[in-house]
């Protein structure tokens, strides 16, 4: 390990929870505020990024809409030189790390190139948003076990998703970054012999004020996200439990502002 | 809804993360600072109950071992009633409340009797346990969906888990509470297809200075976490992602001193 400026420097990999800036944990707050350089995502807020100190460098390294336009490559790269350069490196990435996150790849290209690495959990948007929307992921006597997926994966080949398997497995099925592909995941569900009644809530920005929330059935849950235009990102939510959802937005899940809620039909 | 003293407190649901008092989210700090009652689970850590006010009222409502020594409708009663004389309510419990958490039954408990309430979601230790043992529950050309169950429930006739569907359903399954019914959780797993050598994680207290990893082989995993001597609360990953498990643990998961890590056999 070629080692500039005689001191290694440190990355934390930090999960920015999944909007509101308030969901960071405490200790990727501590990292936060210490950092030399931070390397982030699109989707992270940029009241966080405030929160570095004023001198540290900020690098986006977003992604947009599943495509990276910032090579993995590049960003493991960046990583390892700026701690080779002894400075305390913030890797902040939207939600968790280690759930669709990459953050696998980071930790294990990092501990090839001998830098120390730690991995501050975060809030997940896949736990987050069902609860800014008032749906537990879990009841007594309705759901007793949750499947997670990215949406993204539906036209991955590399990756792909077993629907045949998953789409019937858990009682709650959770699609991170749906709606790109809703209406083919919506198709693969019900042809996996997911009832077409099956109660689906798609949240739009979770935990933002930006927050919206439309719930229906599986087999019209596309069409009303389109009908009433949401957008990226949105999490689809496919179970009995969604009946629990509350047209009015949970207190305190929000950052700024009351949150809108559209109940769509179907329900 | 009748009130006392003339003002309705309200009740904020707060998941305290899974261990590491420092995973609590900024915004859950703020509500337990500003707290005049915290109900609380016996898994919290001991450290976040010291970040309420001192004259703060402290209630220990927890479970041990799936069983609930203070019953959930007193529970629910208590909240209403502390709200009721004007009080900020904190219910603060290990994890996230909506996974597990059984914060549906408060949250619908609450509304049912009038009481403002939010939900902050915490870390749950279904990610956060794997992310200090240094196993991303995805990764690229490896995993690409996750399912989550508490082992709790293997034999809760009223809430059955669908093991038959389950077992092979994700790439990655995660066990929450699992070391109660390992042997019972492995054999629904095996008898339902899953491979006898896909890799097996079992994670003691995960993000504490107890946390404890064992790796192995799903066939050997129950034995090798038995001859360990691992104690609640485990978590338990089957899947090849749990070949990328380190046993240097991942600096700055741990809160107070160096996490053990143990290597099972089988791998």
């Amino acid at each position: 390990v070629k080692v500039l400026h005689g001191r290694l420097g440190k990355v934390s990999l930090v999960g920015a929870g999944p909007g509101d800036p308030e969901l960071l944990t405490v200790k990727g707050m501590r990292a936060l505020r210490t950092a030399e350089v931070v390397l982030y995502d699109r989707l992270v807020s940029p009241r966080l990024l405030d929160e570095a100190p004023a001198d540290a460098e900020r690098i986006q390294v977003g992604k947009h809409g599943g495509h990276y336009s910032f090579p993995q490559d590049k960003i493991n790269r960046l990583l390892v030189e700026r701690a080779r350069r002894g400075m305390n490196v913030v890797r902040l990435k939207g939600g968790d790390s280690f759930l669709f996150g990459r953050g696998g790849e980071e930790v294990r290209f990092l501990r090839e190139h001998g830098i120390p690495c730690e991995v501050i959990p975060g809030v997940s948007s896949a736990l987050a948003a069902p609860a800014a929307a008032g749906i537990p992921l879990t009841e007594r006597g309705i759901a007793s076990s949750v499947a997670i997926v990215s949406g993204h994966q539906v036209k991955d080949a590399r990756n792909p998703v077993c629907w045949s398997s998953l789409a019937s497995a858990a009682d709650t099925l959770v699609v991170m970054m749906a709606l790109r592909n809703l209406r083919s995941i919506v198709h693969q569900l019900i042809i996996n012999g997911r009832s077409l009644t099956t109660p689906a809530a798609a949240i739009q920005s979770a935990t933002t004020p930006h927050q919206r929330v439309v719930v229906s059935s599986l087999r019209d849950i596309a069409e009303e996200a389109e009908r009433q235009g949401l957008v990226s990102p949105v999490l689809l939510i496919v179970g009995e439990v969604v009946h629990m959802a509350d047209s009015r937005p949970v207190q305190g899940s929000v950052a700024d502002e009351p949150a809108k809620s559209v109940q769509g039909m179907g329900r």
